[in-house]
């Protein structure tokens, strides 16, 4: 059996996600999503971002939560902008599209949304024979393991302002962003600076579920019809509730969400070590190595992972950690690595991308 | 605190289907349905209904299994045909409607379709100016509590087969429909008389989850495409299989709907021998009495349940029992109902519909 | 070659509007609606309606003009109301559905909707688990041929304001309606009391094209990215302001408009006088008598028309007048219903609709 | 006033086409396309196109066609593939995807795609993540004059049989494509190597329409109900019927073509004498020059066109010639160039797209 660093979704719940399920017995709860431990999820929520007139809403997983949120948000005519790497445009299979949106794309660096790539795409849509762009969608931290900082952030949100654009995060792996060396943003911060975004639990402890937090008074309303439409209402909602409950009660959020990005950081630091470079820079639980193909190899007869990019000879390959990797599998994985890598590869590379700080 | 008879989703999952979860621990596994609890629980599935070649696949909730189910079936003109008290006609926010489909209604008895109306239906449908019947929607059990037999269904299925027209089934509540003493039909029998149908979890001792069961080969080509793109294709799809397995390995999930419905017998037998009559006949979990307004005001204080039809001055309620509800509690519920019904209802209005058998 | 009173749209364009394409030449214009012909019409619109604060957009069609107008004027979860006669509901193919969303239907009388019905189908919504109603759907003249007055106008008018519901009227026929002996409405009346309406060139004198005028300021928005990403966008926009420049700019439309009634009612008139009933009261161009199978087969073989409702031994057909139709062929039509109803109908059912006034 | 080269739909109709319409007379006939001017002209199209199975449909526009055509043949999840410069990606205002589905785009040369470009679209969509790619989108002739020839035509149906795709010709302009001297191919040719494709009406003498032909016969069910469903169907279908028997019976649509293509050549011959080069050869009636932008802002005093792309001091600029096109406004605007030209030009731009042959 090999050890997998596929992705944070490769085990099931954090042992206290569990116990809250037990805990709960055969008490009886009122439906989709009314229950009282929903209610108090929904008010931790509210306290973590200091958001008291925030809504909060949860659904199973991300791509439901991107396509209820986004389709809620525009009229027929109306479209996002995304980076060419966001999750809505390449991994949903056409889910936005689906729902009736053109995702208008720019390429982005490493994973990320600038303002001027955002303005090019609102100038370059003049009139009524093309879409309108409305909304903008970032992923934080992105598809490549990169987060955005205050700054970036910031400027983003003004230029949405400045242009009559939503501004959306999909968190699937916020906790993750937020504990990040590299990330000076709270998650009030967030809160204060885009209109509407999700807090990912499936990848982050949880057995499933996300929380949708709507920041933005003027999206607020009939919301629950969109989610009851798009087939999103769980009928025991409080299976969400009960989870985030847990997560959110004493911190056990936050502290999972460090776990995963200390062991990426080790991760990234035993590989580059060696001399092999990141495609990205790995700020968070995400490491994208560029290897030699036959080194690629050797490791994966051992230890699964996607193949992110071929790259010629080399191939970018992704590895992902999660709350709960083991230190001692990824003490095993650098010792194979080294192990390999001194057979497959005598000339070091240069290395270009690091981990700052 | 109220007692719940309000629905059969009101308490969270049977302990067995805890315990699953926590022996998973940390065992790794592949994500988006593809694990292997999720292997087991589809061929679980399969012995189940005797269709060795049928595909399963697992699904959040019954809204989304239904609108991803039948938006894959359908190309854009084609249509359904539901009964008018039919849950995607009436309580899914016009989730089928919000695929692009039309549902054509006719209003059936007790809940039920039957073959007359369904041409009614299609030959109403003669031209390109109006939308083409494509596929027959039922329940079983119904939204009113009764149960399809083999002959109703037999002749459902012909009259589909004659017409082009595909029959779904939306089993939210098949475990009590089967296990009811009204139904000579088997899972196997359904998967033969069907071209798709789901089993529900959510409402038989599953934390969520539904079994979608695609008998009809020209039926399941791609439909993983439009799980994922319908947003219902969970990353942690074991959470569903997990369930599944342990629902199906040795019979509990008829287990489960078999108390539910002995409940709901008790609780029917007990309204009828005080005289009071049943909107429909009472066959599974569900039960409606037709009582005097004031009785059930007496009872809402103590119980919580829903009200399904105002009729003058009496009132149709909806009561429903689970696999969690105790029998004490349907006992209460009946020592309360004679007590308040003695001050109430004086004069006994006449019975016409009865649990049979 | 059978004389065909199967609907006003059997005969091409008035020649006033044929000749008003020949005097345009090689004239260049602007493209896709912007030209100074549209410009015209659309000002003779406003001057017609009293509204010059009005949106005035054409499109090629009726269930064109209607598919992009309600889809529009609606978020995603929200629903029209329309009477079960409407054409959206029955003759567009679930052009509606297929944009999303629900069309609600109540029973209606002689095609029109009432306010109680508008007022009883928000109060069955009464959740997010349904669809919520946002928009009333209405067509002047109705399908059925009957008309509503400024009173049931205003009565409904009134009902949606204070319902928070659009109301939307489909003027396919509105000349027709607005020439009509039952109707003291006027266009500019109507621009007060509805949301949005259409004034129809297709049933009346014109080649094709529809008018659609917006009333309500809040539904004006980006409404011509609406009209292209639907199709109806014609890059000759110029070909409908042309024909509508030539019925409006004299009082054509009118004109046409009292022939087509006019020839409706001496029908109607010739039929009643021998003693056969029209099932709805034949208030505009359409003329829906009772009669024999017998006689309605006679008749088939020299005109055409369309069968309208099965009625145990006997047939509703549907008799249409247009602008085009000569007195002659209606003289002729009677002059034959006279001979061959003498032989087919002895006895004289019982009137019960008649013409008023 | 200027005289306009902005487009191809600056003047009404073709004298031709209009004594058609009046010709008609007040002759009645069947609705919604059924009409014999429609039969005939249908008959004419297959007579064309040596394709005597093919279904053909009229359809007032091009986005309109493109978007009931490419939905009528898609399942949810599936996809297009277009050129970046297709008509559908840049300039329908997300038609495609309003119907629910994702154009994937390549970037192609000189607004042409490639099989190894398609093939690359395919290759990257690997799994149920992603859209499943179905229909390859080509404009002939393209959005930036040229066209494909028989070899590259082939290449690309050939591609599609091997890949499962369905090839869809957008031939608003395919009159002009097919009488460029570049292009080798027939009618018969491209009814042979595409599945479906439409001749345009609307930039080639009629007053609007486009000849819809479906030579697939997979694709042949049901299309009347997209029609409707999408608004497309006329009720005076033989508005559009009597314009094609108009074009068709005689070559008067090829002759229109040859004379828009002739100015077109003509235009583009005096451009490039003068030393410019153009941003795309020439193959028909578009006509893109890279000039100074002083010398286009001294044309723009005079002249309609659209602005092209900016490229620094200089922009491209579209000038389009039509059936209408007189040749004495090509001389006078090839006199002013000249005038205009040798002021602002002196030094020669490099020439680098010339007109074949």
């Amino acid at each position: 059996m090999k050890y997998l660093f596929t992705s944070d979704y490769c085990e099931l719940a954090h042992p206290s996600v569990l116990e809250a399920f037990s805990a709960v017995g055969n008490t009886q709860f009122e439906g989709y999503g009314l229950d009282e431990f929903s209610m108090r999820a929904a008010e931790l929520v509210r306290e973590l971002t200091k958001a008291p007139s925030a809504d909060v809403h949860f659904i199973s997983g991300g791509t439901h939560a991107n396509l209820v949120m986004i389709s809620s948000m525009l009229r027929p005519h109306e479209a996002v902008i995304a980076p060419v790497t966001g999750h809505i445009f390449v991994h949903e299979a056409g889910a936005i599209e689906a729902t009736g949106h053109k995702v208008c794309t720019m390429s982005g660096k490493n994973g990320k949304l600038n303002a001027a790539e955002v303005e090019a795409v609102v100038k370059a849509h003049c009139d009524e024979h093309m879409v309108k762009p409305k909304l903008v969608y970032i992923s934080q931290s992105t598809e490549c393991g990169t987060v955005y900082n205050k700054a970036e952030l910031t400027e983003l949100s003004d230029c949405c302002k400045r242009n009559g654009l939503y501004l959306y995060m999909d968190g699937a792996r916020l906790g993750m962003a937020l504990c990040s060396h590299v990330c000076d943003l709270t998650y009030s911060d967030i809160a204060g600076l885009v209109d509407a975004f999700y807090i990912g639990g499936t990848k982050n402890g949880a057995l499933f579920g996300e929380a949708i937090v709507i920041c933005n008074d003027a999206l607020k309303d009939d919301f629950r019809f969109l989610i009851k439409q798009r087939g999103a209402m769980l009928a025991k909602g409080a299976a969400i509730g009960v989870q985030f409950e847990a997560l959110f009660k004493d911190g056990l959020y936050d502290r999972l969400a460090e776990h995963a990005v200390s062991m990426g950081r080790k991760l990234a630091a035993g590989i580059r070590v060696e001399g092999y470079r990141l495609l990205h820079q790995a700020d968070t639980n995400l490491v994208i190595p560029v290897l030699p193909t036959g080194l690629a190899d050797q490791l994966r007869e051992k230890y699964g992972f996607q193949d992110w990019e071929a790259l010629g000879d080399q191939v970018a390959i992704r590895l992902v950690t999660s709350w709960a990797t083991p230190e001692r599998m990824v003490d095993e994985f650098l010792a194979d690595f080294r192990r390999f890598g001194a057979k497959e590869a005598p000339e070091r590379p240069t290395m270009d991308w690091g981990i700052r700080g």
